[in-house]
């Protein structure tokens, strides 16, 4: 592990795919256009172009050929997979007051929660528009079974978030649905539209829960020690929000009596108050959860890596390969 | 027309087609449930309970009934189309700030936009594992293309509301996204999952799209004409949230410069002051429009019921044919 690349394994993936991921894009912005509502490309616009990395559809493209796909329906639902993603974005937007997203204002506060919400619809129903074009009655039913977990997962995390009850099987629970699903769905779909075997769909439906897993909890502990200039947001944004996060559910976990009191005045009843983001780094080193964090997001890797061994031999294998291991080598 | 019925066409399709309305409605309650996220069903349970006319997934079961279906996967597409009615709903009650839907506090004012645009997102999703499990792509095809079109006439409206420069085109275009895209798709897909033939999906097509443009056609002069007791809104509520309708858009069309300026003050700048319903409604008198509008949705009423000549001879036909005139009927 952590060997030293010349180049990021996601800029490998993209060199590798980059004759596919250029028709994605064309194709995403051709059918984001809507000949009646030009306020749908303005909404958008911002979030297709701050692209992100762009690394769902990615997935689902190399799945697809690590099973030797030759056809096209792959590019759809790279697509049909970010579609999915940019509107959980727009509606995520709507419900978190989170100041800063990739770096830029929210679409509800360039736009408003009216624009987020609709357009958000508008990107729905365009990827399943896509994916109905594919003629894939199983991938039709993985993706609204992931739809279905994801909307689950966000419907639990508003009302396990602020929640001290809120174990570590919940939240697992909560990172599935507000990651996992998207991530294991683009790989599983891949696999199924290439008609790779029942073994390989497995592989790539394993590989992309483990990873959707250890990017999320890598991406809690980052919001507790990462620097903000390097994710664009701001250190501690989750203990503001009351987001209970891998790092604190293990800090409650063990707390004091004193130490409960704590985590309950703030996470709980919201009742913040200067220095209360230093004391909650205090209680979390005490305990070393974000060390404890790091090893679980290092586990989800490993699964990941470890599920890669039912799929062909082949470049791009080893590149998923370096891809779960970088996610969480950022992690210190 | 407008003969002396014993029944509400309306009663007389929900008698008939009682045994799989139950079972409709006992599908809704499992589907909704969810395991992990109690919240859900609190949510939709106000909505459900009020239940409203179940108008949608009725024209779904009266199609495919209508082309002589015997099978069972009707009961899944007619709860199917209430989900997407339902969540439409939850996503309308974000955007606007209607104060009474149904007569009950729509969902955001009894929970919050948060539960509002995330539980409508869990019925999207559920609605879309439904249609899914009738294994027809053709079916698939029809919601989806139904999705784009409400999504797309929702941001119009967006737009559009209160926009002088909206004409009588547009209104029609938002209206079927609103409204008439999901009655056709509701008695389109009846028909195609009952193998009807071409010339009988396309009558249920026609009949829904009229039937839909009627409906909400005769709701906006409703809005200006109803009693509130009757019709669960305040009389000029369109007026109040400057939402351009029929009855202004003509009113519009023909104005003085003296009324334009009128018009552009209170819908297109919205400052509206004591007296200008009244002023409004002395011009919609003027111009005769809420009369003109009335002959709007008879001519549709009547497009709808003419569609119905290429369908079986059937009682389910006649009642439809009563639905249109009686949607229309309550109009003076």
């Amino acid at each position: 592990m952590n060997q030293v690349k010349t180049q990021k394994p996601h800029d490998m993936l993209a060199a590798t795919l980059s004759g596919e991921m250029a028709a994605v894009n064309t194709l995403i912005q051709t059918r984001m256009a809507s000949e009646h509502a030009p306020r749908i490309p303005e909404v958008t616009a911002h979030l297709v172009e701050a692209g992100g990395k762009r690394l769902r559809p990615m997935l689902t493209l190399a799945a697809a050929r690590l099973c030797g796909y030759e056809g096209e329906h792959h590019i759809k639902l790279a697509a049909t997979v970010e579609f999915i993603h940019t509107a959980t974005l727009l509606h995520d937007d709507v419900v978190d007051e989170s100041s800063q997203r990739r770096g830029r204002p929210p679409a509800n506060l360039l736009w408003d929660n009216k624009s987020s919400v609709l357009v958000g619809d508008y990107l729905f129903s365009r990827s399943f528009q896509l994916m109905v074009e594919t003629g894939s009655l199983r991938v039709l039913d993985i993706l609204a079974n992931a739809s279905a977990t994801i909307a689950e997962g966000e419907v639990l995390q508003m009302t396990a978030a602020s929640n001290l009850a809120t174990d570590e099987a919940i939240y697992l629970q909560v990172v599935r649905g507000k990651t996992a699903a998207l991530f294991s769905a683009a790989t599983e779909v891949g696999g199924v539209i290439a008609g790779g075997s029942a073994a390989e769909v497995k592989a790539l439906y394993d590989y992309g829960d483990a990873l959707g897993i250890a990017f999320q909890i890598a991406d809690d502990l980052l919001d507790y020690q990462g620097d903000s200039k390097a994710t664009g947001k701001n250190v501690g944004d989750d203990f503001r929000e009351r987001k209970l996060t891998l790092p604190v559910i293990k800090a409650w976990a063990t707390a004091s009596d004193e130490e409960r009191a704590f985590w309950q005045r703030t996470i709980e009843k919201g009742r913040q108050e200067e220095g209360d983001l230093d004391q909650a780094l205090a209680l979390m080193a005490k305990y070393d959860t974000l060390e404890a964090t790091r090893r679980d997001a290092l586990l989800w890797a490993e699964k990941a890596t470890q599920a890669l061994a039912d799929l062909p031999d082949h470049p791009i294998r080893h590149m998923l390969h370096d891809l779960a291991e970088y996610v969480v080598a950022r992690l210190h």
